[in-house]
């Protein structure tokens, strides 16, 4: 029951491929797309690979004006017998589904939009990177395209897929980062959209993410809305926090994405016999914990830099370095285990990768 | 120093129009549209009049990915001696950059703006409806269009202004609405976007809208994010208590929207001699005067409906019936002297209007 696409149209020209050295990120995408439509009539219709090529909807489409969206991302790796590799990916198409779902959106199939996906790679396979730390980033995204302005949700929407290959987040291996608390701006409050990938929440950090860069901050930590007192997500990352030997990370509460990296790091860690805890946890309790000499480390996760160990914390004019700036044991473990498995460099003892073939 | 567009190019084909008495909201558009190009080289140019016609985007255009996007919804009204009259445009333009601010995006030149729209109304002049109740309605918005993947506000966007004839809110005469008080979803919470014009606080509501609509409510009435406790929009409106002779509005607190009817009825108000307060106000508190019998009367404030009364207030399985489901008297008064100036019936003692010619 491999569901395929109706329709592949080969792009009449193709592009040259960028050296692997040169890769940044989200700019250079591949020749091809998968589209597949939605009306409320005929539901998810005519699912096709096309070429690389603009959307054109009319200026009152739904996105433009209530910005009903949602969106995934998702990588797929080169090993280095050459196959390709993806990993969890029915996972982003749950949390896909999950979205839609805050969104008044309709839900796809996950099973089939995955098999598409993989049409779409292996017409693509050659734009998947080889050099390590590389990969063919994947961003599938439904946006609402009804002409109307009523306050509705759409009757219509489009799924499409793009692909860029990113070059490697560590350029010169890695380098702990610095991060600010925000006090001001709020990424989500409960009740609100922050559990689902959507648009809206993404530009409302930019703001703070400037001011910040402006300090010197890679990235904010963001704390609760409602109290400016429980820690959430650090950029558009999930964080973890090794406490004596513990890991605490936020629990999902409705305001916190519900990471693929972050689910990954908690079901490996407890497969190691390293204690994890999802629980509230306050910003002034980190503080304390490093004041008694219990903080041992702090990283991100996500799909970009899947784990990315941060050596200083600011909150309130005080300042916090963790670890002497320095990527700790487990936060190292964990990184060079995960790019492991989703490269096929390393045993994936957790059945998570999907080969493309 | 008016300013000018530097090109106009006329639809080769005119629509037909519609009848005034089928018009609804938001369905049918004219027949030319007003477009402005920004990038960061560049500031906002080539401002132009051309064919409604759909836009055309890179599938990577911020607009999709991360929402960067704010917009404005104002209205034109013929007068009876078939003048087009604007009401407080500037307010909108005002407003629209204040969006802009807080999505990372860039002011446009708010006096410049309104000249080019008034030239799109001077094209589009025959599409203003003029039986009682009907006008345009005009949607200026910007959206973020640089095709790129990374998380920052984009260096270019479009900024578009499409009309559309709209019918008269009120069918059937007004009839006051029943509201449901939402308990578990949330519009906005201070330090987020709750404040701007922004896409994404609209398609946040649908969910909550649908439930209330289920249940047979028009609206819902949305408490604040932190302590679902201090009243701060009806669905889409501002919202007014008149309570023992003094008119309540929740007080602008970075999560409520700053409405131009809103600020206009407070204005009218404090004309008329009859005292308004702007402060947190809970929902409780709203229960507890009515049953001490002092609410009198309750609406919405909106450029949609102008003013919208409310007959029926549900909260946590209790319902509050407000002055028999009747209009009430201020609410008269503002509904019709508003709509009055707007569409030239009534002396504009405040010079809000605005004449296009």
């Amino acid at each position: 029951m491999s569901a395929t696409v109706v329709e592949i149209v080969k792009a009449s020209y193709l592009k040259t491929k960028p050296n692997d050295e040169t890769l940044g990120f989200g700019r250079t995408f591949t020749d091809h797309m998968l589209v597949m439509d939605y009306s409320v009539a005929t539901g998810w219709t005519h699912p096709r690979i096309t070429p690389y090529e603009p959307i054109t909807l009319d200026p009152a489409a739904v996105i433009f004006h209530y910005g009903q969206t949602a969106f995934e991302g998702m990588k797929a790796y080169r090993t280095d017998d050459n196959r390709i590799l993806l990993f969890r990916p029915e996972k982003n198409f749950q949390r896909l589904n999950a979205s839609c779902e805050r969104l008044s959106m309709p839900a796809v199939d996950e099973a089939e939009v995955l098999e598409y996906l993989k049409q779409l790679l292996i017409v693509e396979q050659d734009w998947v990177p080889s050099s390590p730390g590389t990969s063919l980033y994947i961003r599938p995204f439904i946006i609402a395209t009804e002409a109307f302005l009523g306050l509705a949700a759409s009757k219509e929407y489009k799924l499409v897929v793009i692909l860029s290959p990113v070059g490697s987040y560590y350029q010169n291996g890695i380098q702990p980062i610095s991060i600010k608390v925000e006090e001001h701006y709020t990424r989500a409050a409960r009740g609100g959209t922050g559990a689902a990938k959507t648009a809206g929440n993404y530009c409302a950090t930019f703001n703070a993410q400037t001011k910040a860069a402006q300090e010197g901050y890679s990235q904010v930590l963001w704390l609760d809305a409602n109290e400016k007192k429980y820690v959430e997500e650090v950029g558009s990352s999930n964080v973890f926090f090794k406490i004596n030997g513990e890991v605490i990370t936020p629990e999902l509460n409705g305001s916190i994405l519900p990471g693929i990296t972050r689910l990954s790091v908690i079901e490996m860690l407890r497969s190691w016999g390293i204690p994890v805890v999802e629980r509230k946890v306050s910003i002034e309790e980190i503080f304390r914990y490093d004041d008694e000499g219990l903080l041992e480390e702090v990283f991100g996760t996500g799909t970009a830099a899947v784990i990315s160990p941060i050596g200083e914390l600011e909150w309130q004019g005080r300042k916090l370095h963790i670890n002497d700036h320095q990527i700790g044991e487990v936060t190292q473990k964990l990184y060079d285990t995960l790019t492991g498995i989703q490269t096929g460099k390393v045993t994936d003892p957790y059945n998570w990768t999907v080969e493309v073939k």
